[in-house]
Formats: structure tokens, sequence, C-alpha cells
């Protein structure tokens, strides 16, 4: 587990200038001006309390800046678990026929929704037009279309609208970024990701059509695309996909078990990525430029990256990835901080833009030009 | 450098049951019964006498089954040069004229042709025309149809046909081949190859279409496509690739800089292979199975090879890939041996059916099926 002191130390080594810095809950008591934090915090409710809520929902303990205050499911026996779990007021709790009633709620500034993908869209536009800010998980959506009625819902109703990219604001993926951005890779040739893992249960949601709206590229598929995206810092031009089913009992139609996929960029740069719920854990993003390479392994997931660069080991700490993502969006909600790599829904649209591309050059056999 | 104590351990260690073997020139005379070799000898003629006919001469001399015996060139300086070198009969020297006139040379048995591509075909028909084996650098020909015109002259003639596929013969190439076969891997899900460097004098051969039939994917490529087969250690059943150049002036009008290109095998394995002339070192080999991985890298070079499964480290020792190639084709030849892999023509034509189904995928667009 990561201290609260770690994370200090993350913020006080960022670029980032903190007002206050709160050390500890102790310490918080016994005002350290350095260490105080008295600006403000982001009061979320979490949407759909399922594995990945309850790991937002233990990651925000350690966060300053933002602050679990409302529940939302469909589920009573969960929302009174949570309830007491997380000491939530029963005004803050809401079903997902009542969560529109949000809009008369002081005490929620946010809604972070991490239910199945074919619920977003409809949630994602009734949290806006109740009025809250919204931070949906990926992928956004089920397609460009609905992403774009959500950015524009969102829009609309003066809210922003966020994705959970949590590797937008990874230290070592963070500092990949810069040594790129400074032309420490040179001109980037080549950036591979592999993503993939063994899928579990076959009754869960991530296997159903209807509530994924896909397979593993809608699941850990994205984290190749979106890799390749940030690493190579360009937005592909065309794409091309090979889909391979060898297991249809257990990957139904419309769920795809392994996607391989292609990108092309402008700047010349290609990528080869893997998309997998059959093969044991791939976690792995290559990228190699005229002057340098990188390799992460593991690149994307929960526990801490590890990387080298063709000048030596990656040594950014790790914290948890969901804490700083929670933290970052806090200020990027109420101070209009702009982070490094974009995570709001023009960004979750790009990926779904992209996604619509290789299912459909996947089918067709074409390459996409984007 | 290895030493022939060295790679007499390699054949003590290995499976293979042999006579004799010498321990090195002085321990050949004062007569060791257990070292000793005293069977058939392979005499080869080199034809083009080039970077890679200087690493095979080279390596032939710590060679037991195999010797230089004769050499053929265009260019009379260097007949001059290599004959004074390796003590090479001026009666056992030709050039591009006369080289059919091997059929009256008792002191050849074989020829290795290391010519540029395209001169393969008639040259290797030729030499099959003389009554002479044939040991040809891969690619084999420029084409499929090449091909086969080749492995029908020497099949015709009754004069073996084989292709340099040194990686058939390397230690720790053939242990994660046995632990395939073995089922250690489990059944094979992925492999991925990137086999590629930065190509350097523009003036080379290998640039030029006319004698390279192509550009990287003919000379490097050919590495993770061949490795793709060995490793899955099945056929693929279909092909898709993608070209792009970022260098046309470097590159010219058919000659390939960089080539993504995607398998499927009838086990529902998927690979994912790159083929570049414009990229810092790539050479890297990764397989995974439902029960375990390899990588590998280097995986194909001059060098020694390096690789770890979910075992463990590949521990098998170095020679000089040429060294063992040229002992084992001396066994394949003079007395018939089955290699694990194969390295005769047939092989080579199914590298080369591919590499057109390829080229022809790049510039369709489409899944070629095999």
């Amino acid at each position: 587990m990561n201290t609260r002191r770690d994370f200090l130390q993350l913020l006080a080594a960022s670029a980032v200038t903190l007002p206050f810095i709160p050390l500890s809950g102790l310490a918080a008591k016994t005002k350290v001006v350095e260490e105080v934090y008295d600006g403000p915090v982001l009061r979320v409710a979490l949407m759909g309390l399922g594995g990945y809520a309850n790991r937002v929902a233990e990651a925000m303990k350690d966060c300053q800046k933002a602050r679990l205050t409302g529940l939302i499911s469909g589920t009573p026996a969960k929302l009174k678990d949570w309830q007491a779990k997380y000491g939530i007021d029963q005004k803050n709790c809401y079903n997902y026929q009542t969560y529109e009633q949000l809009k008369d709620n002081p005490d929620i500034d946010a809604v972070y929704v991490t239910t199945p993908n074919a619920l977003h869209h409809d949630q994602v536009i009734g949290i806006a037009r109740s009025g809250k800010h919204v931070i949906c998980e990926k992928p956004m959506a089920l397609n460009a279309k609905e992403g774009a009625e959500m950015v524009a819902a969102c829009k609309k109703a003066g809210v922003k609208l966020l994705v959970g990219y949590r590797m937008h604001f990874e230290p070592k993926t963070l500092e990949v970024i810069r040594m790129r951005n400074s032309g420490e890779f040179g001109k980037i040739r080549f950036f591979q990701g592999n993503c993939g893992f063994n899928i579990g249960d076959p009754k869960q949601w991530r296997l159903n059509k209807q509530l994924a709206g896909g397979g593993a590229m809608m699941d850990i598929g994205i984290y190749a695309l979106n890799g390749a995206r940030y690493m190579v810092g360009e937005e592909p031009v065309w794409v091309t996909a090979q889909e391979t089913k060898t297991q249809p009992e257990r990957f139904k139609e419309g769920v795809d078990e392994t996607i391989q996929f292609q990108l092309g960029f402008p700047g010349g740069a290609v990528a080869s990525c893997l998309s997998t719920y059959a093969m044991n854990n791939l976690d792995r993003f290559f990228m190699t430029g005229d002057k340098g390479f990188v390799e992460m392994q593991p690149s994307t997931g929960y526990g801490p990256i590890k990387g080298r660069t063709h000048k030596g080991e990656l040594t950014q700490p790790h914290f948890t990835h969901q804490t700083v993502q929670m933290e970052e969006m806090s200020e990027i909600i109420l101070n209009g901080r702009t982070p490094v790599v974009p995570v709001d829904g023009e960004e979750g649209l790009k990926d779904l833009k992209i996604i619509d591309a290789i299912y459909l050059a996947a089918r067709t056999g074409k390459k996409i030009y984007l």
C-alpha cells in the first residue's frame, strides 16, 4: 500500500505548484503551513458499485483534493453496505431511477460512472442534465456516435466530461512522454502494444455483447490503442485489423477474443497492437525512434509500471493510479488545470472513432483511413 | 571466437551419434579413437565472393565435415585473393561463364550460392545441371515461381537443394522447438517477430530492386516469417500486410522499407511481424502459449542468441552459426540426415509463397488465404 507520505513526495517532486499539503490525518490537525491543503475538494459520487468502483473508492481514501460523498446503484443492499463502509449520507444515495435528482444536491460535484459500457451514454447524459460534472470509465461509450452525443450533452449542460485514463497521470509514462517531446527518442518509428489476459467468469458483463458492446478490444485493447496515441504523440491516419476467434463458445457473436490491429501515423511511425481475452497476461509497450527506444512491462497494469529506455531504467515512483487520477481530475474540474495528455470527452471520442474503424477494418478486411 | 573444442562439446552434448571426432589439427595427427572423424567430408565451392561468403569461409575453418575446395566469382582479382587466402587449387576456380564445367570436377560436391537474390534462380539451375548439390542463401529466389523451378530442376538432376537457414541448427532455437513439441508452452497463441535494422550504403545490391527483388522483406523480414513458422510449428493459412515508406529517395520503387505482416495459423495462433530497413536494430521474438512463453533477443543475429522462457534462461551454448550449419548440411547431403527443422528447397519455397502473398497483401490491402 502507498502511504500518504509517498504521495506527498510525488506531489512535491512534481512540477505542479500546490498551495498547501496536509501530511496526514494527524498532521493535518497540527497545522503545518506548507503541508496543509485547504483548497477546493471535488466531492464525488460513484455510479455502479462493482469491482472497479471499489478500487476507486479505496484509492480515494488517500486523496486530498477529492472525496467520496455519494453513491448510485441499482442494488439496495450494495448501497447499504457501501454507505456504512464509507460513511455516506443517506441523502447522497441514489438508484438508477432517482439519480437525476442530483441537481438538487449541493454535496456532490461530480459523478464517476463505472457501470457496464452500454449504460455510459444514457447515464452520462442524465448526469450532465442534472448539472454535475462527469468522469466516465473507458471506453466512454459503445461507439463514436454515442460518444459525440455525450460530448455535446455535457457541453450544452456546461459540465466537464472526463474519461478514466489513469495512465495519463502515471509518472513513468509521463517521463517517456517528456523524453519524446524533448526529442530524446528522435523521430518515432514504431510502437508495439501487447495488451491482453485470459478472462475468467463467463457470466460477467464484459462477455455480454449487449452490455460490453464488444469484447477484449473494448476492455483491454483500448489500452494498446490509447497507448499508441500517447506514446507516439500523434493521431493515426489509417488502421487495419484482423480478428481471430478460437473459442466461439466462450466468446459469442460480437464479443471479440483476439484482434491484431495496425496504425499508421502522419510522421511515418507505424504501430502494431494486440488485444486479447485468450492469452496469459500480456502487458508490454515497446517504442523505437531514430535515437532511442523505450520498453515498458508491465505497461498499463494497476501495479508498478516497469520500464527502461536507451538511457536506463525508468525510476519514477509508483503511486496508486486511481489516487493520482482523482487528485488530478479534481484540479482539472475545480481549477481548470490542463493535463499533459488530455482526459476529456474529446480524447475519449478519438479512441471511439478508431475503435469503430478497427471493428470495421476487421469485418471488411479493408484499410480504413481516419 | 569459438574454438574447435567448444564445437566438439556441442557435438558431444547433442543427440547426434558421431563416428569419430578429431580434437584439433594436432590431436587429429595423434589419433584418439573417440575424437577422430574420418567420415565423409563435403567439399564446397562458394559462388559469389561477397561479405557473406567470407563469413561462411571463415566459419568453415572450424568444420570437420565440410571443407572449402572451390571458388566461383565474376571478379578475377577476388578469385586470386581468395585462392591465396584459403589455399584453393586453380583448377577449382570458376567464373560465371565457366561454372557449369563443375560437372567434370571431382573435388567439389556442392556449391554454396551467396550471390544477389536475382541471380539465384539461374545459377542454382546451372549448378544442378552440372550435377552438384546446391546450398542457396535465403531468400532462395525472387518468388515462388522461380523457387518451384529450382526445386524441380534439382530434383530432375538428382541433386540436393538446401537453403541457408542457419537458425534451424541454433541450439537455443532448437531447445525452444523441443519445448514446444513436448507441450511445455501449451497451445500456441501468439508469435511476434521484430526484425530490422538501419541499412547503410545506398549503392549496395540489397537496395537495388533488379538484384534484390524487393527490400527489407527479402533480406531481414524473411527471418520473422521463417521464425514464425519454426516457432509456431505450423504453416500459416492467411496473411495480411501493410507497407510504409517514409524515405522514398532511399528506398526506391519496389524496395520495401517497412512492412508489418500478420499470419493466422490453423491451430488458432496468430503472428504479428515487422520487417524494416529503417529502424535501429530490432531482433526480438516473443511467443506465448496457454502454459508458457519464450522471448529471444537477439533472436536471429550472428552473435549469441539470448532468451528466456517461463522456466528460466536459455543456457544452450553459442557456436558460430555458419560452422554448425555447414557441419549439419554435410550430414544431410552426404549421410541423408533429416534435420529437426527442414532446410531443403521445399522449405525455401514455402517462405517464397508466403512472401509473394505478403507483397500481394500489402499491395492490394487484402487478406490473402494461403
